[in-house]
């Protein structure tokens, strides 16, 4: 229990840090949204409303904020801009819930469970569209180039995912590539936008592009963890998933890849065997933690996590300002949140 | 015979006209697909190549720059914005053949068929950010805001009819309004972005826009006739899909607005009928027509695309000019197709 209200309690203050922000963005969603959706079919604005409005943590548009305030912007321009990082998440997350047929969300129906997958589709279209309009508009050219590079950087690392869908042999190299293209490319982005629409330097880009990019790879294998060790009530999602998916993940690749013959036999079997799969999930976490593989991965969080965090030095002046405080309280949190 | 020699003389003078810009388009798409895709995993590139380049009419880009040209804007620059037309267009394309499952496009196997849903929606997204990005950064904020109208408008309009994917009494504006935003509004915008790259005045716009709408309103009640009335070797798609699949277009709508009270029973009953729809397609057709379902579509079509031609009178000083010309011809093209 100490160990728990010891780790909660940053987290708190985080959350106490981030609230206005959270709620200024949930306001701007819900604005440009109306706006966005005046003339369309009611259908489309409930399944945005379901699939939009679910607690998430909007930690992009939150980030897209603070790296335009550490730059220096004032006003409220910014969270137009913001919410397209929301937007093209979301639109991400229907149709990879499409691709991946995923039941749950948040621990409630996925969009496509609830309203078909033609509405998933077409809802995650709609989204993407906006999300485009609202950062060429906003943000003008360069952002745009920005955002679509991280959009088709995302479509590129499900192609390697799905590639590779069934490759147990999959290598870390190409782990870390899914892993950029799916979430670290668009964090990055985020936080590049943020500065540019700053009017931010070019140092201060690329480190705030270079954080996005080490905290969206560290907050990934966080979730890879989650996905073995998390509390299914916490995290809202079935623990194990990935295993019954045959998704390689960082804790599995590491251990197969300094377990003994016999033990990497026996891990693959575990993950071949449909039945094997099911029963023996708890033995593959034993076998998994035996070579380490738990806690290299947790490592190289932390240290990917710590380098996002160093690049930052590059704000020696606004160090001490709230937005460089909370980046740093951001990353500490992607390493130690539970959900 | 002769009947078919008068019709298609125009259409080869047409198809001559425009070769030389269709290949141009294709020379810019292959262009862009090639730095879009410099880095992208190889499958997306075959598929992109599968996808796109496969004899399409190229209706879109060539109604960009012919707007473009008709106000006055020379050199080459416009095809990296038309081709962003052909790129949504081809990614509608592959969404609706994931939610209809359509299994045939052109002739031969749909990107779902060929190559799994997965695909096609990634593929789709992908070709999806890049026409935005390529209006945003090539046409600027005003374009973007009408192309991203458009693309949502496609949206509404799917939505649309899923609402009413299986009600047999569509309202003929309803119809309408579905095939503006499947068909229309993209045309539409289109041919006001090309004007808008050229600097064109509001009116100039407006007439192309107006051109547009109902150009593509009337391409689509041709497919609709082409649907009941086609060669299926000549448009590649089976004759009587639409029927099979409940869809109700004109000249259905048409039939049942004027039929008697038994031809309108037995017309329902033809179309509810899972086994009845099978085996009484000819029947149908033979109800449709008794009714004028056919002509009064067809006069429709005529009617629509003869008002987008009237539009262009403003541009009076330019009637006599290239662009003018080939916009007249696409204008009787749209109505004479068989394919």
């Amino acid at each position: 229990m100490r160990e728990e209200t010891e780790e909660t309690s940053p987290q708190k203050r985080l959350l106490a840090a981030i609230g206005p922000e959270v709620k200024k963005i949930e306001e701007a969603m819900r604005c440009d949204l109306q706006v966005a959706t005046s003339q369309a079919d009611p259908l489309l604005v409930e399944i945005l409303e379901y699939g939009i409005f679910n607690g998430g943590k909007r930690l992009r548009p939150l980030l897209a904020v603070l790296s335009a305030r550490l730059c220096g912007l004032q006003g409220e321009k910014i969270y137009d801009l913001a919410i397209a990082f929301e937007y093209l998440h979301a639109a991400t997350l229907f149709h990879d819930d499409v691709i991946d047929r995923g039941e749950t969300r948040r621990g409630k129906p996925s969009v496509n469970k609830a309203f078909g997958e033609v509405a998933a589709i077409l809802c995650g279209d709609f989204l993407h569209s906006r999300s485009m309009f609202l950062v060429g508009s906003r943000g003008g050219s360069a952002s745009l180039e920005v955002f679509c590079r991280a959009a088709n950087g995302m479509v590129d690392g499900e192609f390697l995912q799905l590639r590779n869908s069934r490759n147990h042999n999959l290598s870390e190299e190409d782990y870390f590539t899914v892993v950029k293209g799916k979430t670290a490319l668009l964090l990055a982005a985020t936080c590049e936008i943020g500065a540019l629409a700053a009017g931010a330097s070019l140092p201060q880009q690329q480190a705030l592009s270079h954080y996005g990019l080490n905290l969206g790879i560290g907050f990934q294998i966080v979730d890879d963890l989650l996905d073995y060790l998390g509390d299914a009530k916490q995290t809202g999602k079935a623990i194990g998933n990935d295993f019954q998916e045959e998704k390689m993940t960082l804790p599995l690749i590491a251990a197969l890849t300094s377990a003994s013959p016999e033990d990497k036999k026996r891990l693959l079997f575990l993950l071949d065997n449909d039945e094997a799969r099911q029963t023996g999930f708890s033995e593959a976490c034993a076998l998994i933690d035996k070579y380490n593989g738990f806690a290299l991965s947790r490592n190289r969080a932390e240290s990917l996590v710590a380098d996002a965090v160093a690049g930052l030095a590059v704000f020696s002046e606004e160090a001490a300002l709230p937005p460089a405080h909370t980046l740093r309280a951001l990353a500490e949190y992607v390493l130690t949140r539970n959900k």
